[in-house]
């Protein structure tokens, strides 16, 4: 029945490693039916033997790498995350030309190009599906399905953490701290939710596909990244009135010469593909010149959907003796200064002619605006905001209008400054 | 530079044909640079050697099968279309360990089984990721992407041409009538749109869709089949006051020993997933074990996204040496009578108590009701139209109510019926 039998080397046995465990106890048979693949877990590298791993054969266990790496293994499955010991593990794998599945996307948005390159020159393969949007089968639509498109566009909703907190305070009114504190609950944000809600996670996913997507490398470091912390109430219910929904992108543009790839809050209008991914999920969308506008969405973490990931690779490379090409990648600069339009958000004192004052500064710099309206604090008697929609204009000349802005007397607190996305801008 | 060059023999070279030569023209060396494989179009086979193709090199062209099939293509792209002699060239070709590209979901429908046993016993490759849903990679992602998950449910928005229609009519008030003339006028529905509107089309694509997720070979002929012809403006207003929009979905759910595999328009509640998709994209959402809900969406169709879809496959065929498989699909024989809510109207005559006469007969077959109304016809004095909103019942039991009820002496014209789909319904 089976044509071939794979058998797995699985370094790390976290969420992600034991959920990968019980789907191949699952499913195996399908799998087989399907591929003509027989999968068996051989050997597994955890820190302690001694921990609970409900469905996991303690004869599997090791504590010692040589075990998985060199004994008998046909494929290294990587599920410790982190830099290091994952890439020396990974490469020494490669070394031994044995390919590798990961889901480690820290490691792969640091430093994936030569372990690509490492992998190429062994003729093995390194397979990373689950690194960016758990389950959602990202990668291979990138690498095969739109392989005959140019792509000049991508954006991502690439944080189910940020996702979800930014749903639960639109929908239910919330503040960011009651929904965090809800998504720390619901395992949706770990303990320490900086990587998540300051975009970091984010980042490292963006820089993945747009490598992918562009076939160039992006300086680590080149990604502009603003997280959500900063997003008040007053901004979700600010947008809501003006037919927009407050969520946060990855976005990556190839303008030609230089990339545009930032990470941040955005204002989506209502009716654009990506405002309607509520809670924790996932979605990319993606602009080729063949196929159009297309849409991914599904759940971007999770044990089960990251498994299924790590799996859809594992089989790829066991029925694909694949002809390894490795594509000479140039160094792209991002662009220096990107245009886009903007929601702007003044705390004032409520004086006569502050809108003026604002406006003026706006239109010195060059940057005209679509809606200004200012509003009275509920909670603080002589203060409110002034609210402006600014049509697109290049950063700089923002950032500087911002400055000025800032030291006006009337001032009463920091600006909030955030994008607009609109449908093909 | 080029790790490899592949020649293909282009079979039919109309719009999608004309499509692909122009796409490998244009992006010929992205998809060396990225893949390794020099493209090159070897021969096309027409049947108008003089017929206008720009963009096709006429030193190309021949009338005679065997300079495609026989004399130094690498590989086959099929775009003829229908059975005949479609079937026979594929035939051919894998016959001479040729592998295949088609985008021929009729000859796939009908007689997929053979060619793939076929084409695995010579060693061969038959690609159709073309077949179904244009650009969108949903064959890949089901093939590929989601291999480690046991898949329950496809539900998908599969004809662009019937999406387009019942959009106009949603949110432009327009007749079927209009809707349709608009839809040819602007290329998106054929001069005979039987084909579309009537549903064989989208049956078509969810029999290849159903077979590919759940291992199964569905009996031609047994997927039930409606179109969107009978839907009225006043049906689809009627659902929007309600909280529905109507669209024209496929399903297809493995019930474990039977299949149930439908097209039929429907009653979508407005948060539903394919409720916002519009115009004439196509949407595929899969329910994996694994994986969870998942949304694929994009242009189903066009001469781009089609030959986006099909290089796909040239490029895959090229690059991996794929282990061939062929999985021994049972035959399922679909349900017999699957359970679904319903949207019911009763062209009725104003006179008092038609309500419980048609509600009784429902009651009396078991089927409960969690709306009913009645509603007078503006331009029909003394006749008007019952609404219902039937709870999940048996296809049989609503069937023989039906046939009752069109008896009862107030009934006024042909009763609409029309299922409802609830998410995880």
């Amino acid at each position: 029945m089976a044509d071939k039998t794979v058998k797995i080397g699985l370094l790390g046995c976290g969420t992600v490693g034991r959920g990968l465990v019980e789907l191949i106890g699952k499913n195996r048979a399908l799998i087989l039916e399907r591929s003509g693949v027989d999968l068996k877990i051989s050997k597994v590298l955890v820190r302690d033997l001694k921990k609970e791993r409900p469905g996991v054969d303690r004869s599997l266990l090791t504590l010692n790498p040589d075990d998985v790496l060199k004994n008998g293994c046909d494929l290294i499955v990587e599920l410790i995350g982190g830099i290091n010991p994952a890439k020396q593990f990974i490469s020494e794998a490669i070394e031994l030309k044995k390919s590798v599945v990961t889901a480690n996307k820290a490691l792969l948005a640091l430093t994936g190009t030569d372990l690509f390159r490492a992998a190429a020159a062994k003729g093995v393969r390194l397979g990373f599906e689950a690194s960016v949007c758990g389950g959602i089968p990202i990668i291979r639509a990138l690498q095969s399905g739109l392989v005959g498109n140019h792509i000049g566009e991508l954006t991502g909703i690439l944080n189910g953490t940020c996702n979800y907190i930014l749903t639960q305070m639109t929908e239910l009114g919330w503040t960011f701290e009651q929904a965090l504190k809800e998504a720390q609950a619901k395992g949706f944000a770990e303990a320490d939710p900086t990587l998540d809600v300051d975009g970091q996670d984010a980042a490292q996913k963006i820089e993945i596909l747009a490598e992918l997507a562009f076939g160039v490398k992006v300086a680590p470091g080149a990604v502009k990244v603003e997280g959500i912390r900063h997003i008040s109430d007053e901004d979700i219910r600010s947008a809501k009135e003006l037919g927009f929904v407050i969520k946060h992108i990855a976005v990556a543009h190839d303008l030609g010469k230089t990339l545009d790839v930032r990470v941040h809050p955005v204002l989506l209008p209502t009716y654009h593909p990506l405002a309607t991914v509520r809670h924790e999920n996932n979605a990319v969308l993606v602009k080729g010149d063949a196929v159009g506008e297309m849409l991914f969405y599904g759940k971007g973490a999770g044990a089960a959907p990251t498994a299924s990931a790590v799996l859809s690779d594992i089989i790829d490379i066991s029925v694909n003796d694949r002809h390894i090409h490795f594509p000479d990648s140039p160094d792209k600069p991002v662009s220096a200064d990107p245009r886009s339009k903007y929601y702007l958000r003044f705390p004032v004192l409520d004086v006569p002619g502050v809108i003026g004052l604002i406006a003026t500064a706006l239109g010195n710099r060059g940057i005209s605006i679509s809606h200004a309206a200012a509003t009275l604090a509920k909670d603080k008697p002589g203060c409110g905001n002034v609210k402006i929609l600014a049509h697109s204009c290049p950063e700089s000349a923002l950032r500087k209008s911002i400055e000025e802005i800032s030291r006006l007397p009337v001032l009463n607190g920091r600006p909030v400054v955030l994008r607009i996305l609109e449908e093909n801008s």
